[in-house]
């Protein structure tokens, strides 16, 4: 240990962050939630903080335990065509909700979502800035943005919503059933819709 | 009290019955309760649960504690004008849901269906039967129906239940802030492609 007191670097120092970043998430939400505080809390560099996790959504989702960054993933979806971008949506969240370490995670973070206020606080304020906040911008970048854009983002995130929950918390079985392909072409019109009609 | 220990009339009786069918159906599920089985087990006349409640969905209505029928708001949906059926559905669940009594009941609702085995089984059997049966009877009645009716209706159903995680749960600004007419603009073309394409 260093005079400070700071843990040394490898996995419990990782996990010690993991953990720092939870509380501190927990306590003020996503968006008041600074990675100095959390190195503070970790008793660690911050330093440390941006080499193991880059930024606070990675952070975030490490927290969340999601084998994946939304963010960059949204990222790389708004990139591409934008008459494209509601299939590359839907396609892009199935991915990462099927695979194997996905799904029990995504479940546990939608019943945490529900269930307890700190939560539901912590993914609003996430969703807002990091998935809407940046599907938005992509779209107000080119052409002329609608006037209603937020409530668009807002209502694309209702759908992906919706699929989850029909998916993975009701089990609705002709949704459990359906192939991505299926829900690409069903559910990639609707988001097209909305983000940019 | 009657000799085979029967309640008498009134409004213990009918809480009674809820009680009784609240636990019916929490052990055996939505299709599997009987009317029958849940006056056995309030100790009443079948009739009077008959008299009180009409039938299995008002029953359930009344357990989940939800001020209306959904079953019968879905057929008076359904018997409208065909290509009004998705602005029609979407007016209709806005009214239920934003009532004073609604909100709060259907706060509830969603997480208790998120957070229990029970109660998702239980909603999944409601929503399968009295919901999603409805709306694909009626919309295969009509015309040529599409294949794919059952994903279909899981589809329009996953966007009507993340419209209200939005508005509700997670309370993401925009579409809290969004009016009736707002909503019914942008969701009512959604479950109209859906259910009616």
């Amino acid at each position: 240990m260093s005079p400070r007191g700071r843990r040394p670097g490898g996995a419990d120092t990782r996990a010690g962050i993991v953990s720092a970043a939870r509380a501190e998430f927990a306590e003020n939400g996503y968006d008041a939630t600074s990675l100095r505080a959390v190195a503070r809390r970790a008793e660690v560099d911050p330093a440390l903080v941006h080499h193991y996790f880059g930024g606070k959504p990675q952070l975030f989702a490490a927290v969340m335990d999601v084998p994946a960054d939304p963010a960059a993933l949204v990222d790389r979806v708004v990139a591409g065509p934008r008459e494209q971008v509601g299939e590359s949506l839907v396609r892009t969240f199935l991915a990462l909700w099927d695979s194997p370490e996905g799904r029990p995670r995504f479940q546990a973070l939608i019943r945490a979502a529900v269930s307890h206020d700190d939560a539901t606080r912590m993914l609003r304020e996430f969703l807002t800035r990091e998935i809407f906040g940046r599907v938005t911008a992509a779209m107000a970048g080119e052409g002329e943005p609608p006037a209603d854009l937020e409530l668009r983002a807002g209502l694309a995130a209702s759908q992906m919503i919706g699929v989850a929950m029909m998916r993975y918390v009701v089990e609705f079985p002709a949704v459990v059933a359906a192939s991505h392909d299926e829900l690409v072409a069903q559910v990639g019109p609707t988001l097209q819709r909305y983000l940019a009609p």
